[in-house]
């Protein structure tokens, strides 16, 4: 039978077994979730053995399991390593939501009439990832499986994946592998694929400032006293000059100009500016100077505050100079940017303009590198081949603004690449309220990924 | 019985029944509180009729109710207008009390030896309106009072007093009085009294600025959108100049030097910039050029950031562009500058510095002006004999920072003058967690109350 048929045959079964998934809250940024986390790692196990792994087990960290599972089919094929995460971001605001965040339902859109899952995770990455599951499936009970298959799905990515390193690192020899397969990034649009070529890394900080020991009355103290959330706001004004360059020293010292080819190949990415602000529903958008608006979202780094919070915020008015402010600030990097230096440049420039009223702590809260790789690489060959036999048309080669942090500590502990071949869309809300997954890209992707091992099977025996 | 011998012997009494009003949690700033609110009225009510009063009402108000007594001695006898309020601050952050803010207890501090009671609305403004009642009573009991007494305590100070206005305008004839007198202030110290001549106004808001419709994935959107924290962020470090100026045009236009021997007089205030520093914790305080740290926080405008708030605030690392970022904005105004005006003025030039990419609301939350008054006064006369006889020095003409818009409000409606004769202290924690009042001052206000109406009286009687 082939694939579009046994996905025809399949389809409900596949959905269902997905929402269930899907109704598992498995936030791991937040500890009151830590029973679902666990009951999720369980569910992927069984789902592994039942899709046809050999075994399949869960692996205790430090944090959150990694569950692992194989299916050993020859000594002498490739081995393909699935990468993916079972884990989702927090869902608040709930009330921004249309329907609850953990009860998946299938609503059309414009974007996919044919209709989408709308449940946080849907398509980061449960969606994604069980994509690679139903794959295996399908080429288990077909006897099409020419390649052995190692899967890692891990449950700490939404938090920095911090206890992935010290797992790879002592499990180098059981997750050996020709390379690694990873679906948790997009294409550009579900009539023009693409395969992630670059992704940018990530530092993520917390700051805390302290000015006055306690909250003050601001009308005693206000005039005399440096209020820490007016601190806070000048310290994080001076972070981006007028070019919308980051001013930290030496930030940019490792970031490297691509040259005009690859600038060039990445321009390949249909990309519309009226289309962007009229999706976010802005008058414009921010680019760094000398660089596109999707170069600064993509190719170059940037430095976002991704919360900030201080004082009173609650109904009506209170006077006061608040004691404390906080910010979460985080930076994307570009290849050769190292995470842990660019939080200590980082630290030692938001200790260096503190004025002398408030002090400052910096916490490291986590970071990864950045990844970049080759269109030469056989993976990244079957991945273009496998998506232009199901979509028609060959992949464009994308570089992506989001970071897989561990995509570099796969290379560094296991010395194989990764191909990013996600499915997801830019516009499939993923981190935000009404997250969503497409069901033609669900499918396709199930679709995709049994020619991708075939290819690949078929590029190294060569 | 002279007025400390009656204190001497109730004074278990009075501390019982403050204690009651303190332990009803009337905060206005949270309308979960609204029949604690409701009930401290009754309570207030029924104080004064016990202490004495002809007649004691609840009159409602848009908001909060206003409760009213009066005491009617004589006909040729002047009439002094008690001004207080029993609704206090919000008691949040909890976890920063060392006892339950509504259950009082008296514990020793150094300031206080005798002893200090610990409790949200104890210095602010319950036990300070309290002494009134309190001195009331002995005057009534005791047949000593020379002057007509009418009370006015409300129940939204801490939220602007925003229904007062109405509430004053429409009973102007029956709040008709000679002078008004208000505990609603601090002392310098307990051995260096003071009565306040000055307050600064308010004018407070709330901003709100969006950016993208939606929270975004900062990965994905890092560097090509502006985020509205970074921006607010920007637009409030714009708010101060290096000098400690506000920025914002035309704020000073309304701003009066004070004439050299005012200075003089407001500087006659003890101050030790070390022990302020020490006190707070901080390295350094800070002043506006061309002022000093004590001028800067009470003759001259401020500009505080009160609370601040967007994105992401939980546990952990979500990376996201936030769609939305607020704050509210105090600002401390002198005398002749307009509220109102003032709320224009930012907002004028908050809408000015804004960048296209992002949109802006400002929301006036209160306000009210500054006030200053004469030491060529009859009821400051009065205050400054009436404290002379019971701490054994005259007090300090002082300038304060805080505001109590409704005094200008008062003058206006009412006609007369507001004498701040408070006996609190600046270390009292009023607006903080562990606020407190000293038990000396408490009753230090008792007995001086009595004074004032001699004095008074028979000043206005020659």
């Amino acid at each position: 039978m082939d694939i579009k048929t046994y996905i025809e045959q399949n389809k409900d079964r596949f959905l269902s077994e997905l929402f269930e998934l899907l109704r598992m809250p498995s936030i791991s940024a937040d500890s009151a979730y830590k029973s679902s986390v666990e009951d999720t790692a369980k569910w992927v196990k069984e789902a592994l053995l039942k899709a046809g792994c050999d075994k399949a087990e869960i692996c205790p960290t430090e944090g959150n399991p990694v569950v692992y599972g194989e299916k050993h089919v020859g000594d002498n094929l490739p081995t393909v390593l699935v990468y993916g995460h079972y884990d989702v971001q927090p869902a608040v605001p709930l009330e921004l939501w249309d329907t609850d965040p953990f009860e998946p339902v299938i609503k059309k859109t414009e974007t996919h009439p044919d209709g989408a899952i709308f449940a946080r995770g849907a398509c980061d990455d449960k969606g994604q990832m069980f994509m690679h599951v139903k794959a295996l499936e399908y080429m288990v009970k077909e006897g099409k499986l020419p390649c052995n298959v190692k899967f890692m799905i891990e449950g700490e990515e939404e938090v920095g994946s911090k206890n992935l390193g010290a797992f790879v690192h002592a499990n180098r020899e059981k997750l050996k592998n020709d390379i690694i397969l990873i679906s948790d990034t997009s294409i550009i649009a579900n009539d023009v694929p693409s395969v992630t070529l670059r992704l940018r890394g990530l530092s993520y900080v917390e700051v805390e400032l302290t000015g006055p020991n306690r909250d003050l009355h601001s009308g005693v103290y206000g005039g005399a006293v440096l209020n820490p959330v007016t601190v806070l706001s000048q310290m994080i004004a001076k972070l981006y000059d007028e070019k919308n360059r980051i001013t930290i020293p030496h930030f940019y010292d490792k970031v490297k100009e691509l040259l005009p080819e690859e600038r060039h190949m990445f321009a390949q990415t249909p990309f519309s500016l009226e289309a962007y602000n009229k999706d976010l529903g802005i008058a414009e958008a921010k680019h760094e100077e000398g660089y596109s608006v999707l170069e600064s979202a993509t190719i170059r780094p940037a430095l976002d505050v991704n919360g900030i919070w201080g004082g009173y915020t609650g109904e009506g008015a209170k006077t006061i100079i608040p004691s404390k402010a906080y910010a979460k600030i985080s930076m994307r990097l570009v290849p050769d940017q190292d995470s842990k230096e660019v939080v200590s440049l980082f630290t030692q420039y938001f200790e260096q303009i503190a004025p002398k009223g408030v002090t400052v702590k910096v916490k490291d809260l986590s970071g990864g590198p950045a990844y970049a790789m080759d269109i030469e690489n056989k993976g990244y060959k079957a991945a273009e081949k496998a998506m232009e036999k199901t979509f028609g048309k060959a992949p464009i080669p994308a570089a992506e603004g989001g970071s897989i942090p561990i995509v570099a500590l796969f290379e560094k502990e296991l010395g194989t690449k990764s191909i990013l071949m996600g499915f997801g869309l830019d516009s499939d809300l993923i981190h935000s309220p009404n997250e969503h997954y497409g069901l033609f890209n669900f499918f396709k992707g199930i679709e995709t990924i049994p020619y991708f091992y075939e290819y690949y099977s078929s590029m190294t025996n060569d």
